[in-house]
């Protein structure tokens, strides 16, 4: 690609109805190269540029680079905003890396000055080969599929123009217009990852394909276009699944089921980022723990994943930052006639009445003159049982809840009222054949959920 | 993995109703341990067990190989097929590498004897580093998005059950159980672009991610979920787009635009897939073309890619191993009465006639009296045009081809009567208004295309 070819590619690349633009320039050979071209293409079509600089205090000759930038700016005649950051300090602070801690204030900087400047892009310099470093480094860490679409050529407000124009073609251009540039030299320290894969690991698969970045590049293009692919199908599918639900997200289950495990792998994933903000830390395994969570037997369990909580509730799938806080456990005395404040501000009401009404799932009357021992309201214990209403034997409370398909966290919000080990009502639930009031009885007691 | 969790691996990997398999045995440390695994899985489950080996007669140690799993197999009391092949003969007069030619005679022999001993399953001994390998060279040579499914674990009737364990477990099984085996110089030798990948490349990978080998083969399990995807959807959609044609594949255009990009390539990759056979050879940037011819302004265009030709013809696609030959021109006089037989069998008959029936595309009628020159029939110039019956101006013949939408191929089939340099009939499909039968015409021709 010759000089007029690499500004064809960036007139091509660029979205129409972009008029201020700003330009990263580390002052290294790529981001001199793209000012330059960005300088021509503004010429002809009446673009306004503004450079940036970051100087991250890392190396000696930092200031020197800053310096270089302003100069260049002020020979091309383009605005340019310097700024310096100790990247050291915030690598320390954030504890991050300082490779990340550096890209963290360059991109603050960049989206700062394009606001403040109205530009709709940040242009970077990003090439051919910063494209397969990436894909490699991400395949050498570990990536899913959507990974390996690498960096993106336009993904608003950034902006690669160069991004399908290799590192040579670059030079090849710098040193035909006589251009200079800057040498960063720590793109040569082994202690950063991708320097080892630049010079050790990308050499010896060129050795083997001379053609082996295009062929990266190109698989990468691929991945993209089936990324946006999924992206639309979770766009569509995605509503159709979700549950309102105040608390968190909720999906149906039954729906994902009927989706080919490719989908629901992705519905899932796209279930986390909405409600984690990012996928950082999920891996295939966490993926594959939340599908067998849906299709296995038990109707209710839980996953702690990393950043987030994940429960399967009967027919739901339930997604969290963290588990839902527990119900307290709760045992005290109910008089009568008494009444008692439930920990979810509910209430419990014991009335003597000389009337019995109809009795609904809020509302039932006991025989007083059964009750040998004080009225009491509880949560539920393990082996809890109870004779309902119309039935001889006995049920364990747990059999009813599953019955009933009443999730764990509501199972603790259910107040029990209990005569001395005689469970006589699971309030709003069902009532207990124990006490029901005949004809005969005298001074009946009603008991409500309010 | 201990020696009893590689058997559980294998038990679990085994497909139900399996009861013989046959084992390919180089004698290398791989598959002396499958065989030994397979061995004590078999004495569990009642299967045969057969073992293959093939002296690929390329190393002067393959004699001796070939001795050691004979001797192997009657040691653990399994029947040995072992024979001999010229490998390097084979690649010679296949023009392949000596990798392929030698592949390619293993699995020959293994499907062979398969077949002879009934067997269901054909067992290799791949492991996880294998796999790693084969998504690196793939990466390397270049590969689309299916390619990083890597080896499959099942493919019937090949059986790679210890593809999720790494070599490291299989020298550990292979020495607590003091096993011993063969080594292949051969996997040393460094023209071998595997070996380079496996000495030089993989170890620096796993220095910056000691799990480097473990991400990889999640990452073809992502994909081989969702190339599963895929072909489900193929199945799905190619039926609808298919079109009844007897020479090669044709699929119609409009619900081929419908679809997402992403499945479009897919359904286009799907389509040169069932022409060729394979997609060796098929790269992006063809697919790519093939897009553009689907989605360009030309209603008609064609390619020639690496052993097909496609070609779009208004809304078809059609597909091809190579371009369809063109029916020939020619130039004949047609006497009348008279007869000429066609390139493609029809004919083109002149009849003088006394009555005049009803005209329709396949026969016509010319007034003998105004025909100055004799009549030539001939396949369509350059330049062609007339005055269609019922017109005062000249219409191009290119452009009624083109509103008829008549193909390419279709043109040169479609025979024109003309008188001198007057163009009276393009049979099958228009009359021209010169020489209209009037009641006053006398000895009518009768033109028919039958």
């Amino acid at each position: 690609m010759t000089g007029p070819c690499l500004e064809q590619a960036i007139l091509k690349s660029l979205p129409d109805t972009v008029d201020s633009i700003v330009v990263a320039v580390s002052g290294g050979v790529d981001s001199v190269v793209l000012l330059h071209l960005l300088q021509r293409v503004a010429a002809r079509c009446g673009l306004i540029l503004r450079a940036v600089h970051l100087n991250h205090c890392m190396r000696p000759e930092a200031d020197d680079d800053a310096r270089f930038v302003e100069a260049l700016c002020q020979q091309l005649n383009i605005p340019c905003h310097s700024e310096s950051c100790n990247v050291a300090k915030l690598a320390q602070q954030g504890k991050i890396s300082l490779e990340m801690a550096g890209r963290l204030a360059r991109r603050r900087l960049l989206e700062q000055v394009a606001a403040e400047t109205g530009a709709q892009l940040i242009a970077l310099g990003h090439h051919r080969d910063d494209q397969l470093e990436t894909l490699l480094l991400r395949l050498t860490r570990g990536t899913g599929i959507s990974g390996l679409s690498g960096m993106a050529e336009l993904d608003l407000p950034w902006w690669r123009p160069l991004l399908f124009c290799s590192r040579r073609q670059l030079l090849d251009y710098a040193r035909r217009q006589s251009l200079s540039w800057r040498e960063d030299a720590s793109n040569l320290d082994p202690l950063f990852v991708r320097n080892r894969i630049r010079h050790q690991i990308v050499p010896r698969l060129k050795d083997i394909n001379p053609q082996f970045a295009e062929r990266m590049v190109v698989l990468s293009r691929q991945v993209a276009v089936e990324e946006d692919f999924w992206r639309y199908q979770i766009e569509t599918h995605f509503p159709s699944i979700r549950v309102a639900c105040d608390d968190g997200l909720r999906l149906q289950r039954s729906p994902l089921l009927g989706f080919h495990p490719a989908l629901r792998l992705r519905l899932l994933r796209a279930a986390l980022f909405e409600v984690r903000g990012h996928l950082h830390g999920i891996e295939a395994v966490h993926l594959q723990a939340i599908d067998d969570l849906l299709t296995g037997a038990r109707s209710q369990a839980q996953l702690d994943l990393p950043g987030c909580w994940v429960a399967r509730r009967y027919e739901h799938l339930w997604v969290r930052t963290a588990a839902p806080a527990m119900p307290p456990r709760y045992d005290v005395a109910l008089q009568i006639p008494g009444e008692i404040l439930l920990p979810d501000g509910r209430k419990l009401v014991a009335t003597v009445v000389e009337q019995v009404e109809i009795e609904t799932r809020h509302r039932v009357y006991v025989d007083q003159a059964v009750l040998d021992r004080p009225l009491t309201v509880r949560t539920w214990r393990p082996g809890d049982c109870f004779v309902p209403l119309g039935m001889t034997g006995h049920k364990r409370l747990k059999q009813l809840f599953s019955d009933l398909k009443i999730e764990k966290e509501e199972r603790l919000r259910t107040p029990l009222v209990v005569a001395g080990e005689t469970l006589l009502w699971v309030a709003g639930l069902q009532r207990s054949g124990f006490g029901v009031v005949t004809p005969l009885s005298v001074r009946p007691v009603r008991l409500e959920l309010l």
